[in-house]
């Protein structure tokens, strides 16, 4: 499929994550027009022909199509909904992308206030982290009407490789949701899992020959287990985001009625991981929480 | 390195796990002598060469290894302890391995039994299911001292593929349990994944797309989602099994002073699945179990 670079595509929020997925855009040809809150952290992307625009409105009221990529809920509300925010200044047609990943109802919620004004909404929360960011290797989970998901598919191509529409607006951030679901489940296997290893006296890097391979192998236990034998606790992922989206799914989760005792549990515990001053570290700092836990002392 | 097939072995235990397993030493040329409580699941074995003796104690006395694949620790101990017993019986310089996933305490407990004795003891789980063992895939965790390891190694090659000395004895146990830890964090988070999708409307098929090439991507997610999904609960791995592990691993845990909320969650959710009588279906009927849950029941 050919691609439009006529499209004039706009970009909201410019971190780690925003700066790498934008840049796949400029660097496909496409003008863009960037805005951040802090405008520095857009530098990267002006040097390499964005323009700077200064509000998320005024982004909106010169862009087909509108990148979002912010931080918390909080952060998604103000750059569209706030006075100088994204809602008023849409233009009749376009498409609004939030790729942050945020309250899947929140998800809801903008794609009905868009609607209002005859724009489109599409959520499209992402996994792979900084380097899948760089790599244009993201996973990006997409919800949204059908004819607007095919608009903006083009563009998410360019930032990832596994570009699914999960369904109708919100099962984006819903399918995210799993996503996080279950590696608060790996998380809390593998740092327990290291923690009585090393209590038991196994030397941790047998022990990860014996079974990465079998029913225990994943991920985590391939990516981070490594980090924690050589005590590394910097973030690929940070503890305080993954705390915002544990918070999210068991807020979700309880609006549908369910009780999810393992979520409760991760998010009890990184909440401990924050206690204890590690939440810019990353997820991996769990083990540094559990290994502080001892049975006499109660939960 | 070639096998000295005169080596007398002797097999105790012949389930699934134990007829596949002893099946490649018999293949490989060993004369085997075979003992199990129902001597008809012997058969396959006798009807390809091996010897039937009529007590573990038989097997003890004509054999220079002795191999235990049994169910239950209280096996275990009958297996070893019992008036026909292995203990009373087992030949000077032998060298006793018990491949059942046991306590590393009781693993202890055999060891120094069988040096008072003038005879080596092994321990040596394994992880890979039936499949594993049919095609001698299995991974080893190999506990015990140096010299009684080298010598059965050999034998453990020709069940396995990954065959790992975790240290002294016990370790293989305590690796095994780490095993196990991991195992029940990835239930928990994959089966708690599937609830909140299915509830929040999602095709799981979809999600599984987005999310099993990430940080999410696990071993349980591969193979036990996909079963979940066409609601498949029949057992790869006993329910059931799995419990006794858990609490193995607990009572471990407990003795060294551990916390492991987790591992103590998995236990508590598995004994509702027993509950709910699936404690015969296989360990993703956890799914039934959280799926059964409501937030207004409490937990």
């Amino acid at each position: 499929m050919s691609i439009n670079t006529e499209t004039g595509v706009g970009w909201i929020g410019t971190g780690v994550m925003g700066v790498a997925m934008c840049g796949h855009l400029l660097n496909s040809g496409f003008n863009v027009v960037v805005f951040n809150r802090t405008r520095s952290k857009a530098q990267p992307l002006i040097d390499a022909g964005a323009t700077w625009a200064s509000s998320p409105g005024d982004v909106a009221a010169v862009s087909e199509i509108v990148f979002t990529m912010v931080g918390f809920p909080g952060d998604v509300r103000e750059v569209y909904f706030g006075a100088a925010g994204i809602m008023n200044r849409a233009r009749p047609g376009s498409v609004l992308v939030d790729m942050t990943t945020t309250e899947p109802t929140l998800a809801r919620e903008l794609y009905v206030a868009a609607g209002r004004r005859g724009v489109a909404a599409v959520d499209a929360p992402v996994s792979g982290g900084d380097v899948g960011a760089r790599n244009a290797t993201l996973s990006v989970m997409v919800g949204g009407d059908e004819a607007a998901v095919e608009r903006v598919m083009p563009l998410l191509r360019l930032m990832g490789r596994t570009i699914v529409r999960q369904g109708g607006p919100g099962s984006g951030q819903h399918a995210k949701m799993c996503n996080q679901i279950v590696i608060a489940g790996t998380m809390i296997g593998v740092c327990e899992s290291m923690v009585y290893g090393y209590r038991a006296g196994l030397d941790m890097e047998r022990v990860l020959q014996s079974i990465n391979g079998g029913a225990a192998g994943c991920w985590t236990l391939n990516n981070l287990a490594p980090r924690i034998i050589r005590r590394d606790f910097e973030p690929g992922f940070y503890a305080d985001h993954f705390v915002k989206d544990l918070g999210i799914a068991l807020d979700e989760a309880g609006r549908m009625g369910l009780e999810l005792p393992g979520l409760a549990l991760a998010r009890r515990l990184y909440e401990r991981v924050q206690a204890q001053g590690h939440g810019a570290k990353g997820t991996q700092a769990l083990f540094l929480a559990l290994e502080s836990m001892r049975s006499d002392a109660g939960q």
